[in-house]
């Protein structure tokens, strides 16, 4: 295998380029990829430093790197540009088209992207994350009237983590249900979950997957065996279908891709564009 | 204020696309944009479907919408770009410079890009979250151990989703010790945190800022007095100086900034590139 150095610089957190170049260097299977990130290079004495990291790094390695950059300013940019790697830069790339189009300069301001000082959007997602971390596994059912959503599933099937990144990343205001065997056993509405009937999204997970997840939480009782699993497993999906809950297998999936297929399929407007 | 249709169009999650694109509009203050995301568009029906969307929208304003993607289908891209929009296309800016860099052929393939499905990633980050959330806010302090970095500030300086963030962004482990009145009497290190002294990380805010997050959450009492967070703040800074422990000011931060900063100024690994 080729191994190749990565660097996302910006100037400012870095969360752009990385998740640009992770994207593209996912696309490239025959290569191992060394990554780096250098955020807040904001000056031009500091991009300087880095272009000098960048051509040791080249000199050392006899490959240059490549430099997946989003810098909002040009002159910064520009003295990056003279190092010995591969520099593709998205606000290079796409500003220009961009400004063609609208018919308006680029203020080139700095927090901005994500850096975006918007107290607003801060608070919801602060007001959302703490919403979802009262709401989690069950609690706070008093408060389900705020939710925009209402994750249900059995113990370990990606609710959390799923609840959390809505609330991070969207400002939605997501609770989460858990299906305990009382609930599961009599196939019927739990009936703190009634009133709220078209809040209600489903998570459901093949049966080794969960085997595998469970044991590695508690491998002692029946929380973990393979029959305790295919129950909770098929009583849920039985509960989905009776009440035509929507819902979706996370086995394959990364949280990213659960949290867009719910927002996709819900329709749920996000409040906050991260 | 001119008003322009924005759409993030990809055939995976889209938030690679509403990634870039939320940092490239970010740079226009004088266009308002109606945004929307539309996700896991794999077939060339489907973009058809989505580019019949976008010509019906043109048409309507009487302006082309902006059109931000990352197909990794060639076809899929091919018969989006027939739209009458302005298409900025990630992927085909800038695989093709990677690929002679690399020598190697992009292998488009789906499900990569933040479809990673990588059981190991994802296990990761939900193990991470599962601690942050397990250890936040004071709670398990036993577990203090298996943390990467401890946050430790005021109440609402910005603890909590910081290390959620860091938890589902990066897999890392990130604790939360709340400064309570009885630390910050003393100035003296709490007894707890003494033998992580090395795992700490500050956060401050600035009063006014605090007074009206803390006046939204509960307006009784001293806790959103402005003597009392002076009081706070004072004295939390005073520790942070004391013990040498470094610190940042998230008051106009957003929580990615926060994040990345505590990551660029300790030098910790993250333990995942989501």
């Amino acid at each position: 295998m080729t191994q190749r150095t990565v660097l996302f610089v910006s100037d400012q957190t870095g969360v752009t380029a990385e998740t640009l170049g992770h994207s593209l260097l996912s696309q490239f299977d025959s290569v191992v990829f060394s990554q780096m990130t250098v955020p807040f290079v904001d000056t031009v004495d500091k991009a300087r430093r880095v272009a000098e990291t960048i051509d040791r790094i080249a000199a050392e390695e006899g490959m240059r790197p490549i430099v997946i950059t989003s810098f909002v300013q040009d002159e910064v940019r520009a003295t990056l540009l003279k190092c010995n790697g591969l520099v593709l830069d998205l606000f290079a790339a796409f500003l220009g088209p961009l400004e063609a189009e609208l018919e308006s300069q680029s203020s080139h301001t700095l927090g901005r992207a994500h850096g975006m000082v918007d107290a607003t959007s801060y608070d919801l997602r602060i007001e959302a994350t703490n919403y979802a971390m009262a709401a989690d596994d069950g609690h706070a059912m008093r408060d389900y009237g705020k939710a925009d959503v209402i994750l249900v599933g059995v113990s370990r099937s990606g609710k959390t983590p799923t609840c959390l990144y809505l609330a991070l990343q969207y400002g939605i205001f997501a609770a989460n249900y858990p299906l305990a065997e009382e609930d599961l056993e009599t196939n019927d509405m739990p009936e703190s979950l009634a009133p709220h009937r078209a809040k209600l999204y489903g998570l459901t997970i093949e049966p080794a997957r969960l085997r595998q997840i469970r044991l590695e939480r508690r491998s002692q009782g029946r929380y973990a065996t393979a029959q305790q699993i295919n129950f909770e497993l098929r009583a849920a999906q039985a509960l989905f279908k009776r009440f035509h809950i929507p819902y979706v297998d996370t086995t394959h999936s990364s949280i990213e891709e659960i949290a867009s297929t719910i927002l996709n399929e819900t329709g749920l407007e996000r409040r906050v564009r991260a």
